[in-house]
């Protein structure tokens, strides 16, 4: 494992995405949203997917001179084509109109069809928070997930963002799986060989397992809550209306339908709309009470929270957004540590384009 | 415990309200909420309520002539004042407002301030289904819930509803609190003199407890997920967003601030806003692609989901709205069972006001 610059990680994808075919401004809002995950302390879905990327271009799967347009429309309401580009690039695209949208009549709501992954749900939402707006983000996902009874796979990880503005204290900024755990942290599990808690994950046959490998040999990741008895139904709802909302409402596809993040896994040969779907939202502040008003009743809630009395051996109540704003400050510092595997992976990268790493 | 038909039950209820000083269309309105919980099996948020709100009138804490006016708004959003009247009426009149929203710019959003208690979530995200819309519905409540790692109790069980329509298919009708079980279920324990399951419940210490009295001995309900190995910090962000968009943005009570539903605790001397606070929306499906794609879609999505290979013991995976919908069909057919408690506190009622029971 070795640190490394966020500032070189993000000229070193600006130049990958550029070799497969995006012109540079596209290049660099993609590099922009990727590295801002490793930034934020979630790995899982920065640098180390920068060759995941590439395979689907190299399988025809990404589109790299993409032409994203609104193709459906209401003053509050559009339907955006990604155009098959990449998820990076068609997200903040998407996010720019609700924003808009949201300018005009108080707030925009963006349902998209025909993208890819979209890199962490919490770098669109956020994009509100400039415009005094709160911003919502989500996206389906390849079909990692069993409904509550369900021994078959039918959601992603399905994530949710919302993204309030404050004053004077720090954005409150959630981003979170509609799932128990996110897949990222039952590969840490994994690397470890050790095994994950209760609640996380079926095996093949619909039991419940501690096996961390347990999704890898057919099982599914289970739906936030757990088991019935948990709320996991609850889980299972949340992640429905992600997918109702990203993929029924677009044309995009949804469910099962999903095509799969990897390009060694095929999409689906009947597919029930196009790519994959996100939903954004972004309301105005000032479109519910004065802006000054609601910036100073945000700071008293954040304060109120963060201070209240903690139950033994905590030191504090955590704001959503707390843990990763102060790992980015802290990347910010002294560099983004990447291990062994990603480092030999941007490599190979850095060979096969002819760019320095 | 007995069983008492639905028809006669809402016009007992309504002639409570009416007692109370409601004119004839609140009253109708309000028992038709009311009742509505008790056909769909939420037998907490119902008749049981019934003698509860009138208490709270008798105490001047409910308004039964009220003004419910809009205050603010922009061509998509709008807040509403409830006028410190019954959530019962509040809740439908602003759900309203959302709905002529969205007719006119493809969406609606309404948050509401200086409201009481709305019975169930899902009576105001459901009046979207028949005009071809998405309802959604949230309310913040009373604090009974501890965030992650609080040993204070800083929200209430803070509900979300999502109502969807389909074609041939029953509505997805979702409806959950965001905790990994609501009051009403640990009320049944209680009553049972049984444990409840871990994960629901902290002690006043901030200890997890199995004790179903534990909420009543001061202690806490637990978000969705019970700890934070299990995503209790997911349910606290759902809980937090509900609260938010309820009271941050309307100008209610917000977290500790919310006032209590029994009239023997006093509201707080130094309030942050008025009442409890909802938030309501509305989005045209058409406002997102032609009506006729989108309930087929829906429909295609259900049946996907409803007919999905089930996990052993299970006999079909559930679509959010399927329970309540064949209870509802129940207990128009064979009334609604109360308990021996609730009809003594119903005689009560018809007492107190000179009605018939």
């Amino acid at each position: 494992m070795s640190n490394y610059s966020h500032k070189k990680l993000e000229k070193f994808i600006q130049d990958t995405f550029q070799k497969m075919g995006y012109d540079e401004p596209m290049a660099v809002l993609a590099a922009n949203v990727l590295i801002s995950a490793d930034l934020r302390g979630v790995d899982s879905h920065g640098v180390a997917r920068l060759s995941g990327y590439v395979r689907l271009w190299e399988a025809n799967r990404i589109n790299s001179n993409p032409d994203i347009k609104v193709t459906y429309e209401t003053p509050s309401t559009a339907v955006v084509d990604g155009d098959a580009a990449l998820g990076l690039v068609v997200g903040p695209k998407a996010m720019e109109v609700a924003i808009e949208k949201a300018k005009n009549v108080g707030t925009g709501w963006v349902s998209v069809k025909n993208s890819n992954h979209y890199g962490i749900a919490g770098f669109h939402s956020m994009m509100a928070l400039e415009h005094d707006m709160i911003g919502i983000s989500m996206t389906n996902a390849s079909p990692l997930v069993s409904p509550t009874f369900s021994k078959e796979r039918l959601l992603g990880t399905n994530p949710i963002s919302v993204a309030v503005p404050a004053k004077n204290q720090p954005p409150f900024v959630a981003d979170m799986a509609t799932t128990t755990a996110a897949n990222g942290k039952l590969e840490i599990l994994e690397r470890k060989n050790m095994d994950c808690p209760t609640g996380w994950v079926q095996d093949k046959s619909g039991e419940e397992t501690t096996d961390s490998q347990g999704v890898k040999k057919g099982g599914a990741l289970l739906p936030l809550g757990g088991d019935k008895e948990h709320g996991s139904h609850k889980g299972y709802i949340l992640g429905s209306i992600v997918d109702i909302f990203s993929a029924v409402l677009s044309g995009a596809n949804y469910g099962p339908w999903v095509p799969p993040f990897v390009s060694y896994l095929q999409p689906s040969a009947n597919p029930v709309g196009e790519g994959i779907g996100h939903f954004f939202g972004a309301m105005r502040v000032d479109a519910f009470r004065p802006k000054e008003d609601f910036l100073n009743h945000m700071d008293n809630w954040i304060e109120r929270f963060r201070s209240a009395e903690t139950v033994n051996g905590q030191t504090r109540v955590i704001i959503p957004g707390d843990p990763e704003r102060e790992m980015e400050a802290e990347r910010k510092e002294n560099g983004i540590p990447l291990l062994d595997p990603v480092i030999e992976d941007l490599q190979g990268l850095a060979d096969k384009f002819n760019l320095d790493f």
